[in-house]
């Protein structure tokens, strides 16, 4: 099956390549939505039939017009709905009733402006599911698709827009005519387009293993405001950017604010951060702004995958130079040593005063020649990965001359070349030179560095280890079913210390050594068996916040301080909890470390990891990771900590035991896939130290789902 | 006096303002530079008399030629210089004897180029000295004043600048063009303008003074690449900061790189640490690049400063709406809850589907009168300190409508209103509308949010305690002179423990009680005066690192143990240096916090505070301030650090004395004045408690200059 074929396939294809099309509610009045879809279509050429719908009127912008769908002759395979949305349901029946395959609804009216219109929104999914259709929008500014066979304009905005090799998509339809617009401004070049809407049915997901499979599209951008199904997002994402860059502007990014979350994991875990951690997990790279991503999408639209982050700078000045190796040292990237020979080749055909170490500045005497010379040699030097090459024009400069000693300095390179063109009056030919020549041009230092960085993000997630979901076979599901099944059974979310401790030595997370006791006799004899300093601590499923009720007591170093602490502790918490009992448990140390789960109710089960007391209370350096995760991305989470040397060892410590962290991480993890009700869980604190045995959990609390 | 005439009595107003002017090495060569500044003084209309001197030629750009300056009839204020370098000499006493006033050097081929260069280029200021003459320059672009009584384009650009009230100063000439070309895309207006080049006269600082007065100018823009004399540039931008806002570019942030100092301090004290406290504490705006620079400028050129840092939001599309909240809740502004009148008010006017809370989304429905009446509604709001308001067009929408709406609905509020216009096909003549009216449009929300965050900062600055530079009465010069007195006749650099401590307490810092001991019986004497535990410590000028060699016992409990280690510390320490005796020092704890102080080889001391250990070994979490420093100063430098809670009390623990901390950097900053010798300081640690007396250093390094 080629790509095309597994295109045609697809249920959505009659959409983006549909043979002919009816516009349900076309208008002869200028400038209304009616009129500008098919002013569009006709306007571009679309080269299939295009049949006008509307009852009122005999011709449409010079077609002849149709009192409905069905009574166009001959079969139409995409309907575009213009009309109100109360003639939206009856509509979408007619399609179905004509065979029509996909239906764009432009119209407004439905969930965004409420209940009834969620209501008729489903109405209309419903009708299209019954027929076979797929629908996209409602309440969305339509679809495009610059392919010459098909020539589709099917939306109602003002930007005519340039054939390319990126896609588009966007939940916003008013984001989608301002993004238009500024591709166009930006010589940006799409493949397709699509505005989904209030995505009733088609969805980012759809349109993303759409264009995974579409030879015309090289890199893919999105405008999110929600995901649909995130688990669903994070599969196809991870499978396409294997092959073709996904570049996301996700916004919302602090709508949801603070929520309040009983636990350290759910109030640490922003509204944003299971947004940043889901994107990085499927190797999306997120742009800041919808400015930004098109910096970085005209680099990714055109150029190839950089192999290092070694970097070459050529300049005819200072100043920029300076501001673009500010930036590629700001971001991580490395300004390279160039090769002796490159040096030479550069020092014969420049002045003397001309700087040949990186960042290489020509000086203002530099001409086309120049730039070629020295381009030559940094595209065939092994110490450079890319070049950006910056021309700050001047009235006396030749510009198209410099244009075309670039383009010749370049030649047929496989190392990315950026360009900064700054100074632009009078220059706009030599800039279409570069431009037509597939060069990402731009007019300031810093976005050629910002977009160099986004492509060695890419390239660091196409070489990341694929990494696998870890199953161990010593993970015990009786044993942690037999402690869940009567907690659900009397409708019981929190369960006691003995009950959570018991759950992760399920789990095979091993806990620091301890006992149940239900009275001081029998906590003195724990203590004499597990040996002294232990730790006595409240055992209580109503109980959630035991230290701040004086729950626990640490450091008991006498049978004696034992019975009489066990004491006063169960006295006070069956004041509050008649079944509360004491768990006796031996004191051990370590660097403290902190694991936790929290439910986000977009994104399902967040794992957390952080190092313990102000690390996380005041310096918030946890890292997030979205359920399931990786060996990978376990690996990850523990080294992308701040404070992470402290794990590794600093000062002259030993490092501690990393893969019992990382185990840890990945057997809560299994906990989450086969046990589901789990809520939250805090793991605090969990002691890490240099020997495996060393590292344990200290304490745990486990809710679940009501 | 008035603004005009403080100009005026400037030495550098005839460069910005001459009434005449000589052009030496004026040309015939189109696109020459001895052409360009010609046709560009004669195109732009100066309102003086322009002479070209060039004694190969009779006639340039159809004015007579003269053969040298001095041959012009009448006075010449300003000559620009185009002639190669080796004519400058001659050229710059020329004019001298003619009586000019000041001088543009454009010709390169000085400093840049090398020894000779440089050694050429202070003869030449040598000469202007002679005759008083200011040279701008040399290697630079020139000057432009757009004052209509003036009109001077002296620059060799291919821009005809706009009109307006930015001044602009570039250090780098490449960038002053690539600058004025991008303002006037963007329709920024300048005021004046200068490429300062390699400032051999005419500084930074010069051009800041001088258009502080200029009546003209609102808001002066700099590109910084080096300060000439930083503790003068802090001076002056301090003071006009006060009246007038600075923004600048810095670049050159990574390029020193990482310097190899002994000190904890100067180790964390990067290129770019000194340059980011230098801003900071003179109230100048740093942009992160060139591009954010002129989205800052746009703003201070048309609005007012913000009273607070709530902001109202309006727009007719949800998706911009979205964006623009996120970016003003990431950079701290406040979304502001709206009152209820201002909700009935715009509720009346919109569709029943419009949301009335902050962001107010009008949806697509919204006209010239929706943005009307929902502005006033806006600007009238007592809880509303400034708004931005998002317009995304479409072809059937009324631009023009929609900008005169907002324009009404604006009206003559002195609240800062920004406007964001998206998807601008076709509305070109609404944008002229706007930005006609002096309003900041801009393409993209993101940049409407940062552009206002810049001036709440503004207004954070110029809200702010002026600070007082606080000088202790009780310190003691005398004594600390005693001190350093014969280290510098000895030509020492390193103090010892027990000299440095001795410093301190000259300072007025208090350090945990310690006797100096050169015998294992003097130590167990000191130890028993001091009560145990106590810590013995080498004191020596040769061993800079004494804990790496063992010369440091901690917790030492018994005269026995204080006589046994004193000797061992002894024997060991003399083996390296026969004159080091030990410290003896009452064990002390508390919260461990460091303070230091290095010296940068371009912006003098710069004072450093931190909390110990991992904070500043593996954080980095410390906070720097340029010598000198006020106690508002010391108070953000204590507030600003990431751990702060950890000082100000967190899980319940107590506050540290603050103050003890703040008026330790007083004192030192007090210390670097009295003694600018000082070259590096550590005081590792210094405890903090929360009682005043319990803050106290426990160890000090000290070395001085060479």
């Amino acid at each position: 099956m080629t790509h095309v074929d597994r295109n045609a396939a697809s249920s959505i294809d009659p959409i983006f390549r549909p043979k002919s099309i009816a516009v349900v509610g076309a208008s002869r009045q200028k400038h209304s939505i009616g009129w500008a879809i098919l002013h569009n279509l006709l306007g571009c050429e679309f080269q299939g039939e295009v049949a006008p719908v509307n009852p009122a009127a005999p011709v449409v912008h010079s077609l002849r017009c149709h009192t409905s769908v069905e009574t166009i002759p001959g079969p139409v395979d995409l309907a575009i709905l213009v009309v109100p949305s109360r003639f939206a349901l009856e509509a979408v029946e007619s399609c179905g009733r004509k065979g029509v395959k996909g239906v764009i609804v432009i119209t407004a009216g439905f969930k965004e402006v409420g209940e009834a219109g969620a209501r008729l929104e489903q109405e209309m999914l419903g009708v299209a599911r019954r027929y076979g259709m797929r629908i996209v929008g409602p309440n969305c500014m339509g679809v495009i698709n610059t392919d010459p066979a098909v020539r589709l304009q099917a939306t109602f905005s003002a930007t005519e827009p340039l054939p390319g090799n990126i896609a588009f998509s966007s939940q916003s339809g008013a984001l989608g005519e301002a993004a238009l617009s500024s591709m166009r401004d930006l010589g940006l070049g799409l493949s397709m387009f699509v505005s989904l809407g209030n995505k009733v049915d088609v969805s980012g997901n759809d349109v993303i293993e759409y264009w995974e499979h579409d030879p015309r599209t090289k890199v893919i951008l999105m405008y999110l405001e929600s995901f649909g199904n995130p688990s669903k997002f994070v599969e196809i994402a991870r499978r396409v950017t294997a092959t073709k860059p996904i570049l996301a502007v996700k916004s919302g990014r602090t709508a949801a604010g603070a929520r309040a979350a009983a636990s350290h994991t759910g109030s640490l875990a922003g509204a944003d951060i299971a947004v940043e951690s889901l994107l990085a997990q499927c190797g999306v790279i997120r742009a800041a702004s919808i400015q930004e991503l098109f910096v970085y999408a005209s680099a990714f639209s055109t150029l190839p995958v950089p192999r290092g982050d070694r970097v070459a700078i050529l300049t005819n000045s200072g100043g920029p130079g300076i501001l673009a190796t500010d930036a590629c040292v700001q971001l991580g990237l490395k300004m390279t040593a160039l090769s002796p020979a490159t040096q030479e080749a550069m020092r014969r055909v420049l002045a003397p005063e001309a700087s040949v170490v990186n960042p290489v500045d020509m000086i203002a005497s530099a001409t086309g020649p120049s730039y070629e010379a020295c381009l030559k040699a940094l595209v065939a030097d092994d110490h450079v990965d890319a070049v950006i090459t910056i021309f700050t024009s001047l009235d006396m400069f030749d510009n198209v001359g410099v244009a075309n000693g670039i383009l010749k300095g370049i030649g047929a390179t496989t190392k990315p070349v950026l360009v900064v063109f700054m100074g632009k009056a009078g220059a706009q030919e030599a800039i279409g030179l570069l431009k037509a020549a597939e060069l990402p041009v731009y007019t300031f230092p810093e976005d050629a560095a910002n977009a160099l960085f986004a492509l060695v993000r890419y390239r660091r997630w196409l070489e990341r280890p694929v990494g696998r979901i870890v199953a161990f076979t010593d993970f015990q599901p009786e044993r942690i079913s037999a402690i869940l099944r009567p907690c659900r059974a009397a409708h019981r979310t929190q369960l006691t210390l003995a009950e959570a401790q018991s759950v992760l030595e399920g789990a095979g997370i091993p806990v620091a050594p301890w006992r149940e006791a239900a009275d001081p006799d029998a906590a003195a004899a724990a203590a004499a068996e597990l040996g002294f300093p232990v730790a006595l601590k409240v055992s209580s499923a109503a109980i959630i916040h035991k230290s701040d009720v004086g729950g626990v007591k640490l450091k008991v170093r006498t049978p004696e301080d034992v019975r009489r602490f066990a004491a006063d502790l169960l006295r006070g918490a069956r004041a509050a909890d008649p079944q509360a009992t004491l768990v006796v448990q031996r004191m051990v140390s370590g660097t403290e470390t902190i694991f936790g789960v929290s439910v986000d109710p977009k994104f399902g089960p967040l794992l957390m990891f952080g190092l313990g007391g102000i690390f996380v209370e005041v310096l918030k350096d946890v890292a997030f990771r979205v359920h399931p995760i990786s060996d990978v991305d376990a690996g990850e989470m523990v080294r992308s900590l701040k404070a992470f040397p402290i794990l590794a060892g600093t000062r002259g410590g030993k490092a501690v035991c990393l893969s019992a962290l990382e185990q840890t991480l990945l057997r809560l993890d299994q906990l989450l896939t086969a046990f589901p009700e789990i809520r939250e869980l805090d793991i605090n604190p969990f002691f890490a130290s240099p020997d495996r045995e060393g590292c344990v959990a200290a304490d745990a609390r486990i809710t679940l789902a009501e």
